[in-house]
């Protein structure tokens, strides 16, 4: 595993998140709009065409490969292409996870970009919440990587305002257990128990402060 | 559940998806460029400004909240908003998913915009993937929804060229039993086994072929 240590203030790193998120908000935002649109097909054509030059523009200078995880010296996360949480990814929510005394926790919402049955969150994206939000708990204690993650589907979940939350209810030898739930304004709507982990070679691995987006 | 029924040919149907699969196509290659320029910061504002207009041309005439899932008097499915197979959703990566005699399998690369560990498939998406295939495959049998699904991380995935495939192992009563795997060319990353469960009132639900994404 390869992070990468980018040797920049904690300072730097928020004036470069702040340049980054309305730029990837914009594209959030276009995801959306090319999914609900209703202009005529020529129109279409157009803004494929203008959005095409965006692109040239912004390929003339690139990384190669997919942007990976960064860190400074302060261990601050910068897992800025993540496709869960990330500040340069227009394909994340963003989830924005919080932790406290319980374990994490986070408030969203998700669009018509997340659907899966007419008006609800695609099963799929339920389990992509879940995996990243247990795995966020299950790091508080230190590095560890996801074993399996049993999902249970109590009812649809709508698009709209969600909150997910996890917590390590559990430990056995190397193991770490954790359960969390998302839920809607009328209670838990799926939930999750993964078990975690621990590597043996732990010490080789960052302890990151992924709350940081 | 609300399904709409499109009163189109099957012509009709392909001759839209041909308007709207490269302008979904270039949103999906800006999404990619976002997370890997390296241009300067006036570069990315004006970029922005850009985008800002296309989405504002694009927004000018929309349908109200999310695309839903829609067919047509054939059954042939129109989920191009869907978070994994839509057509007009550039977070899809899209999944082409194929009927085949043992279940169903779909071939599909996964880029930047997928990452989780450096250089890795975020294991969300690993779960998001599996969970429309394995669906996918109990569905063929007649309408169905998820009660649970465990996946069991065997190796990291890595970003690029890989194979998901699933098929019904097992019935028992109104639950369908499938199993399925994620593959990258040294063989199987990920795993699951999904619990599908027959509504009692699947009648009112329109089987749907969904390969047609």
């Amino acid at each position: 595993m390869d992070f990468i240590l980018e040797d920049i203030s904690e300072a730097e790193v928020a004036r470069r998140r702040a340049v980054y998120t309305p730029l990837t908000d914009t594209v959030r935002d276009l995801v959306d709009a090319v999914i609900r649109t209703e202009v005529a097909e020529d129109d279409l054509e157009e803004a494929r065409r203008r959005i095409a030059e965006v692109v040239a523009d912004l390929r003339r200078s690139q990384m190669d490969g997919a942007f990976g995880v960064r860190h400074t010296r302060e261990n601050t996360g910068m897992a800025w292409g993540n496709a869960v949480i990330g500040v340069r990814n227009a394909l994340a929510p963003p989830l924005d996870v919080v932790h406290d005394a319980d374990g994490v926790r986070s408030e969203f919402t998700l669009g018509a970009a997340y659907e899966g049955p007419p008006g609800q969150v695609h099963g799929g994206v339920c389990a992509m919440v879940l995996d990243h939000v247990l795995g966020n708990a299950a790091s508080v204690e230190g590095p560890c990587y996801t074993g399996t993650l049993t999902v249970r589907y109590g009812r649809p979940t709508p698009l709209g305002a969600l909150v997910a939350q996890a917590s390590v209810t559990e430990h056995s030898g190397r193991k770490r257990i954790v359960r969390g739930t998302i839920s809607d304004a009328d209670g838990v709507t799926c939930d999750a128990e993964g078990v975690f982990i621990v590597p043996r070679s732990a010490v080789d691995v960052p302890s990151v402060r992924w709350s940081a987006g």
